[in-house]
């Protein structure tokens, strides 16, 4: 496989957008947060998306050169349009303006609508418990629907993401970020580029009939929801956050509608520092001291495993399926974009 | 089964709570927010709960004529102090502090320290969105570990409850409220009551044994999380919002420490109240429109099945399993509540 380092992926994913019509700062933030997402490991959520965006800028979808901004806003809330920016640059705009609102305010409540694909959740989260801010993030995809609700057999809800990130003054942010759906779709897009299987349960084909080919999904089939009656109203609440309560739908776009809810706490509002600090860490080390069952070598918390594949992968570089490395690669080349510039390292 | 009316339980709760020390309007709350958890279906959390707080009471660990106090607050925020009160009254108290402060300025973020059993959350999340406010709730048991961590054999998490409600204008609140172990301890204990095996995968046995005998849990065994890791990432996340970041450690009580942590967002705060109401319509229509999968009648959305529940429970009157009966005349007599007052109804 491909391997390259952090910077170089940085710099070819630059080069792509700028190519593609993104002005150097929005290129710079999109290469940001989708190698981010390599680092941390979620491959389907990093450059392996770009072909992807590019195709979406093509169709008008994206506008590459657009930039989010706040229709209202009082001390402690914000509506955000992403006027169909790079989603990468929506959700770290939205997050940024959560982040100043709850660091002044305390708390902050952000909607965003008209927002394209932002991706994985946690590189916008995690960006805020860095600050000493907890986030909570919410995703509904409204004219996409992927999903059956339980007990459904026909698709009606997105992937459905939530994330939550806690600022940890010991270490990384303790993070969860979980698509509602069994599985999320960016995971059976990396199943298909790997050739390989799906796991049980996760997926049905179009006529409903349970399936392990990723094909049988991206081929008119749905996916399920993570367990159960529970993950599902997961998914409901996210939609709801996203949609109603958001106003996505008041703010139609080209060809779909979407939102983004995020609510924030400052960290030490109910406490000091100090006080939160030890806490943390007197928790966390607690969780972690469990015993091990049986097949595994220990007790992660959240967030630690993305945390330890970002140690490695910083180190090693960024290994890339040939698939994903073929397709960038063919996307480079119809933009002009010379890949001499972006060596590939031994692997 | 013996049979009551909500407004026989309710009066036998009341006297149960008096006698036990509480004042009239505190018994008067413990009894509505049982009472209303028995006709949402959820028994677990219902009266059968009683001979439980009763020994919590004699025992020190429930002061009946507490209150809960704010230790301080800012227009968005409040520190809370459950003073070891019934736990009911506690959450509906800081429920109703995160109303007050959501309606007025929009956004709330509530902690509350050194509060007993508050049981099903919905029952004050609920209350928020009746009154137009959407609710998050999050409840870590410190010092009573029953659920092991994801990979881990021993039990180092409570059963750690997330609730979110969100305001339905057309109908019952939207409202997800889950346990964020595989199974409620409260279920396991009705399971026994009803002398039922569980499901299997929701618990361990003492040496870590998969089990589905309730007393295998009971006897020193341990809960799983649900989903796997992403219900113990929540849990994770459930247990620092209302630990380290809600403070819970640094006021311990009498023989544990326990937290809440509450955010509240007034749902109009993004869009005006019709449109809100039209799109929650409209998307809860989209998702009722899928046809069931084999083996369900409809789909139904979160908090559907509670509203059918209590519509039933209010017509046909609330059935209580012998035991749980059994268990009450022998507290209420204890007590010297003279229980021909509470009339039992033909089942």
């Amino acid at each position: 496989m491909p391997v390259l380092t952090k910077d170089a992926l940085e710099r070819l994913t630059r080069a792509i957008f700028e190519r593609a019509g993104a002005p150097a700062d929005l290129a710079d933030r999109v290469a940001q947060v989708l190698v981010e997402n390599n680092l941390a490991g979620h491959d389907s959520h990093g450059v392996l998306r770009i072909p992807e965006y590019i195709r979406s800028i093509h169709d008008g979808e994206i506008v590459p050169a657009a930039r989010p901004v706040v229709i209202s806003e009082t001390d402690t809330t914000a509506l955000v349009t992403g006027n169909w920016a790079l989603g990468q640059v929506t959700g770290a705009f939205a997050a940024d303006l959560a982040i100043a609102k709850a660091k002044q305010h305390k708390v902050a409540a952000v909607s965003v609508v008209q927002a394209a694909h932002t991706g994985r959740l946690a590189a916008f989260t995690d960006r805020a418990a860095r600050q000493g801010v907890v986030m909570f993030m919410a995703i509904g995809t409204v004219d996409r629907p992927m999903t059956a609700p339980y007990g459904g057999a026909a698709a009606v809800l997105g992937t459905n993401p939530i994330a939550f990130s806690i600022p940890n003054p010991g270490g990384a942010p303790v993070t969860l970020d979980i698509a509602t759906s069994a599985i999320a779709a960016g995971k059976v897009k990396v199943a298909k580029a790997r050739h390989e299987l799906l796991p049980p349960d996760v997926i049905c084909d179009r006529d409903g009939k349970p399936s392990r080919d990723p094909s049988a999904f991206l081929d008119g089939g749905f996916l399920l929801p993570f367990g159960g009656h529970k993950g599902y109203a997961l998914a409901v609440i996210a939609e709801l956050l996203s949609g109603p309560l958001a106003g996505a739908d008041a703010f139609p776009g080209v060809t779909k509608r979407s939102g983004i809810f995020i609510f924030a706490v400052e960290a030490t509002v109910f406490r000091p520092f100090e006080e939160y600090a030890k806490a943390m860490a007197a928790t966390l080390d607690r969780i972690k001291s469990v015993p091990p069952a049986p097949g595994f070598e220990e007790v992660l918390v959240p967030g630690e495993p993305e945390h330890r594949a970002r140690q490695q992968r910083l180190e090693a570089g960024i290994r890339l399926p040939a698939d994903t490395w073929g397709a960038l690669s063919d996307v480079a080349g119809t933009l002009g974009v010379d890949m001499k510039g972006f060596p590939v390292l031994p692997d």
